[in-house]
C-alpha cells in the first residue's frame, strides 16, 4: 500500500490535466485532481508563460487560459511550483488573482516568485509557503514530496504525489548533472525508493527526446570556460541564461582564474545573483565589480558577463553590440562567447548579433563550434534510467510539442512501461481506477498580454494587426449633408502603404464619393461601396487589399 | 602572361564590387568592372533575390538595389548566370529592364530564366544566350570560362575571368561531390589548370565555413532514401527543394526500388523536372504517376515527392499536414521525410508543420534524427581543397553573413593566401594593379517587393506596418463649423486593438473635442493635440500608444 495513503471511496478517480506545455514547449500549467467528479480536489504544479514571437505581433507574453480550474477554484488546494524558470512560475503575478490560493515553493524560487507578486502589487495577498529542499506537505488528499534533482537553474524539484489511489511522480524539469557546480546533485536515492515503494504514473519532461546520449555536465562547461577565456587576449564578453547561477558561477571563476576582474550587465544578472546570494547560492566567488569601473581597466584585465543571448533588442548584449551600451564597448581582439543555446524561433536576431559582432572585428564563439552550453533537460540515455528508477505503471510526457510528446510515448513504450499515453493540452487522463484512459477534453487555450490587456489567444485585435503587418489601412471619412450631397472632399488616411499605393486610395475614394452625390443609401450601404471602391483600387495598383474602414458623418 | 590577355593601358584597374550576397547569403549580385575609372566596363555575375520574413512584414522578395550599376549601365556588357537558384537569377526578370543588357546562362538554368522572363512580360525583349556546359565567352575585356562543378541544382558553374590584368576565378555555389548522381562532376583538372596558369583573386561561397570536414555527396543521401523508404509501411511523402534535381532522381529510385509509384506534389517539382527533362537529365527514371491516380492506390505502393519542406503555407506538405490536400492524404502508418535542412528563420514553422504530422499519427523523419540530406555548400575541408588548386593571390569570400566573411577570411589566412580581405556589399575593391585594396563605397542597399510595387528596403511604409502589427491604429475625424464648433461627433475608427483599447480611444476622443469648441486654432494645431490626447488615453489603458492619424474637416 502507497505510504501515507487514506482510504479510497466509491467514486473517487485521480486524473491528470495539462492546460499547458503539453503541445508547446513552455507556459507549463499541470492539474491533479482526486476524488469523485463531483466534488474532485485540485492541485496545480507550475504557472508558467512564454514569450510571443513573430507570430503573435505586440504580445510579448502568452500563457495558458486556465479557465477550467478557474471554474473550480474552490476545489482547488494549492499552486507548487517545481522551480524558477519564467515558463513555470511567469503567470502567477498575473493569474493568481483568479484562483487566490496558497502557494508552495523551495527557497530560491521563492525569492523570484516574491519579486513577480510584488510587481503585481499583490505581494501581501499571496500566501507564499516556502518548503525546504527535500521537504513534503500534505494538501487534502494528495501528500507531496520534493526530491532534489538538477537543471539550469539552483533547487529544481521532483514532486512525488502520494494518494490513495496511487503514488505520482511530476519529474519538472530536470537531467542528470553529476557535478551540477552549484546546489545539491540528484537524489537518486529517493527516486529509486519511490520506484520500489510502486510509481503508478510518471509525467516526464519531453523536450530533449530527440537527443541521443547525455546531456553532459555544467562542470565540463566549466572547465571549456576556464579554457577559453584563458587564452583571450583583450575584453572577454560571456552571455548566459540570467537564471543559470552555476554557469554565472563558472563563468566568475574562469574570470577570476584568468585575473579578470568581473562585471555582470543586464538586470536581470542582477537579480539572479541577489536571489541567489540571499538563499546560499554564490558563497565562495570573488567580489565583482560593477560595469563602470570594468570600463577604467585594461582590456585584458576585464570579463562581462551580459544578458541578451537571444538578440533581445534592448538586453546587454545587442547594445553592445551596435556600439551603443553606456560603459561597455567592445572591438578588434575582443571576444564574445555565447555560451547559451539558440530557442527556436531567435535565429535571425542572434544571427544578427554576431554579424554585428564580426562587423566590429570581435571574435564570436558559440556553442555552434565550441562546449560552451548543456541544455537542462534530459536526453535519450536520461529518460532511459528515470524509467529505469521509477518503473511506472504509466508514463504521460509532458513538456514538449505534439512531435516530442509521440516521440517520447514511442521511447517510453520501447523501454517496456505498459502504458504510455499522449495526452495533448486539455486531456483529462484518468489514471486510476482501471488502465489510463482520456476521459474528457477541459477547455484549453491561451492568453495573451497585450500590452497591459490579457485577451484570449489570437483574438481578433492581434488577427487584425497581423493583417495591417501585411497591407496596412487606409480610413476614409465622407461627410455629407441631410440630402446626401457631400460637403468636403472625402477624407483619407493610410497608414503601412507605398507611395503609389496611398495615392490610388486617394483617387478611388473621390471617384467614388463623386458618383454618390446625392444618392438616398444609408450609410452603411455608402461606407461599404466605399470601402470596396478604395480596396480594389488599392490592389490595381499594389496587388494587396489593405484594411478600409469608412465612416459617413451627416452634417445636417 | 594570362592566357589571351590584350595589352595592359595606362590606368587600367580591375575591381570586384559585390552589391549582394556579402553580408547575407542570399540574393547575389557581383560585378567585375575593368578599364580606368572614367571609362570602366562592367560584367554582372548573377542577380538574385532573397525572401522575406517575419521582420519584413508584407514583403516576400527582396533584391539588391543595382542603383550603382544601373548608372554605369551603357559600360555593362553582360549578366553571367552561374546556376538556377532563385538567389542567383531571382531578380533578372524584375531588374533586366534597368540595364537591358544580354544575358548569358548554361541550357538548364536558360530554360528557368526564361520561365521567369515570360512571366514579367519580357521574355522577346531578353537576348539570352546559352552557353554550352565549360564553354567560354568574350566581353570586351574579360574572358570567360565556364567550369563544371557540384552544388545542390544542375549545371552549376565556376566563372574564370580572364582579364589583361590577371584572371578571377568566381566560384559561384559549390561542394566537391565525388558522385552528383545527376549531372557532370567536378571538373578539378580546369581548376587546377586555372590555377596552374596563375590566379589573380578567387571569390568564393563562405556559406557552411563554419562547417568541419566535407559536405557529403548526393549519392550517400540516395542510399539512405533507398533504406529508409524500403522500410517504411503504409504511404510515404518526401519533403525536398525542388531544384535539387539530384534528390528528385534519387526519391523517385529509391521509391521504384520499393515498388512503389511516385507522384510528384506541388508545381515548383513539376516545373523544375520537366527544364531537366527538357535539358537531358532525368532519363533513366521511371514513368510518374500524377497524384490523383495516386490516391487510388494502397498504402505501400505510393510515394510522393512534395514541396513545402520550410512549412510554407500554400505549399503541398502543409496542406497535407493539416488533412487539406485534394489527393493526398496522410496518416497513422504513413511516413513523411524532410529530405531537406531547415532554412534559419523558418524553424517554427517547419516545427508546427512536423507537429501537425505527428497530430495525424504520422512518423516524421528529418535530418535532425537520419541522414537525408546533405548541403550543397563546401565545408572547410573542400574550401581547402578549392584554395590548393587555385593557388590565388587574394581571397574574396561572398555568399555569407558578416561572420561568414570573416571567418572565411580567417581561413584563408590559415591557408597562407596572401590576401584575404572583407569586402561587405558596396565596397569597390581594386584586385589590381598593387596589392588588393577597398578604394571606395559604392553605394548598395536593398530593394523590396512589396505587393507589386519595388520600393527602397526598409522604406516607410514597411516601417509603419511593423508599428501597426505593434500597436495597431487609430483615425479620428473632426468636424467643425467655420466658427470652429464640433458638427458631430467625433468619427473614431480603429485596427487591431484590444476591446478596452479601442473604447479609451473614443473616450479620449470626445473628451478632447469637448474642449476643442470654439477655439480658433488652426486645424493642425487642433490635430495635434487630439492626436496626443488619443495617444495618451490609449496608452494609459493599454501601455501601448498606436498610430494615431487625425483630420479636421471643415464645413463652413
Amino acid at each position: 500500500m502507497t505510504k501515507g495513503a487514506s482510504k479510497v471511496m466509491p467514486g473517487d478517480e485521480l486524473v491528470f490535466v495539462p492546460l499547458g506545455g503539453a503541445g508547446e514547449i513552455g507556459m507549463n500549467l499541470n492539474l491533479y485532481g482526486y476524488g469523485p467528479e463531483a466534488k474532485r480536489q485540485w492541485i496545480m504544479i507550475d504557472l508558467g508563460v512564454m514569450f510571443g514571437g513573430d507570430d503573435t505581433p505586440g504580445v510579448d507574453v502568452i500563457m495558458p487560459d486556465p479557465g477550467f480550474i478557474e471554474e473550480h477554484r474552490r476545489n482547488l488546494l494549492g499552486i507548487v511550483l517545481t522551480h524558477a524558470h519564467e515558463d513555470h512560475i511567469g503567470a502567477v503575478g498575473h493569474l493568481w488573482e483568479r484562483f487566490k490560493v496558497p502557494v508552495y515553493a523551495t527557497p530560491f524560487t521563492a525569492v523570484l516568485v516574491r519579486g513577480k507578486l510584488d510587481e503585481a502589487g499583490i505581494l501581501d495577498d499571496v500566501p507564499l509557503h516556502v518548503v525546504p529542499l527535500g521537504g513534503a506537505l500534505k494538501l487534502g488528499p494528495f501528500e507531496l514530496e520534493f526530491i532534489d534533482i538538477t537543471h539550469s537553474i539552483p533547487e529544481p524539484n521532483c514532486i512525488v504525489i502520494r494518494t490513495p489511489l496511487g503514488t505520482v511522480l511530476h519529474t519538472g524539469d530536470w537531467k542528470i548533472d553529476p557535478n551540477p557546480v552549484v546546489g545539491r546533485k540528484t537524489d537518486i536515492a529517493a527516486l529509486r525508493r519511490a520506484g520500489d515503494e510502486g510509481v503508478l504514473a510518471a509525467i516526464c519532461d519531453s523536450t530533449n527526446v530527440f537527443v541521443p546520449g547525455r546531456s553532459g555536465s555544467e562542470a565540463d562547461v566549466a572547465k571549456q570556460l576556464e579554457t577559453l577565456i584563458a587564452s583571450c587576449k583583450g575584453r572577454v564578453a560571456v552571455s548566459a541564461f540570467a537564471s543559470n547561477v552555476a554557469r554565472m558561477q563558472s563563468v566568475i571563476k574562469a574570470g577570476t582564474a584568468a585575473k579578470r576582474h568581473v562585471a555582470l550587465v543586464g538586470r536581470s544578472m542582477h537579480k539572479i545573483s541577489n536571489a541567489a546570494i540571499e538563499t546560499g547560492y554564490l558563497k565562495d566567488i570573488p567580489a565583482l565589480i560593477d560595469e563602470e569601473s570594468a570600463a577604467d581597466l585594461p582590456p585584458h584585465k576585464v570579463l562581462y558577463l551580459c544578458t541578451g543571448s537571444q538578440g533581445e533588442a534592448r538586453a546587454a548584449l545587442s547594445r553592445i553590440a551596435v556600439g551603443d551600451h553606456p560603459h561597455v564597448s567592445m572591438g578588434p581582439g575582443d571576444t564574445v562567447i555565447f555560451s547559451s543555446r539558440v530557442i527556436p524561433g531567435n535565429e535571425r536576431l542572434i544571427h544578427q548579433l554576431q554579424n554585428d559582432f564580426a562587423m566590429r572585428g570581435v571574435e564570436v564563439i558559440s556553442a555552434e563550434d565550441h562546449d560552451v552550453h548543456v541544455s537542462g533537460h534530459p536526453a535519450r540515455d536520461e529518460l532511459a534510467d528515470m524509467y529505469s528508477w521509477l518503473r511506472p505503471q504509466i508514463a504521460v510526457p509532458v513538456h514538449g510539442e505534439e512531435r516530442h510528446l509521440m516521440e517520447h510515448v514511442r521511447l517510453a513504450k520501447s523501454l517496456q512501461i505498459p502504458q504510455a499515453i499522449h495526452a495533448p493540452n486539455g486531456s483529462v487522463v484518468r489514471l486510476a481506477p482501471g488502465p489510463a484512459t482520456i476521459i474528457d477534453e477541459a477547455p484549453h487555450g491561451r492568453l495573451h498580454l497585450d500590452g497591459s490587456i490579457l485577451t484570449q489567444g489570437n483574438d481578433s485585435a492581434m488577427k487584425e494587426r497581423r493583417n495591417l503587418a501585411y497591407a496596412g489601412f487606409v480610413a476614409v471619412t465622407i461627410v455629407l449633408d441631410g440630402r446626401g450631397r457631400p460637403v468636403a472632399a472625402p477624407m483619407v488616411v493610410c497608414g503601412g502603404l507605398p507611395e503609389g499605393a496611398a495615392d490610388s486610395a486617394l483617387e478611388a475614394a473621390i471617384e467614388m464619393q463623386n458618383r454618390l452625390s446625392g444618392r438616398n443609401d444609408d450609410d452603411a450601404r455608402i461606407a461599404e461601396d466605399m470601402r470596396r471602391a478604395v480596396r480594389r483600387g488599392v490592389q490595381s495598383v499594389w496587388g494587396k487589399k489593405p484594411m478600409v474602414k469608412v465612416e459617413v458623418v451627416r452634417t445636417g
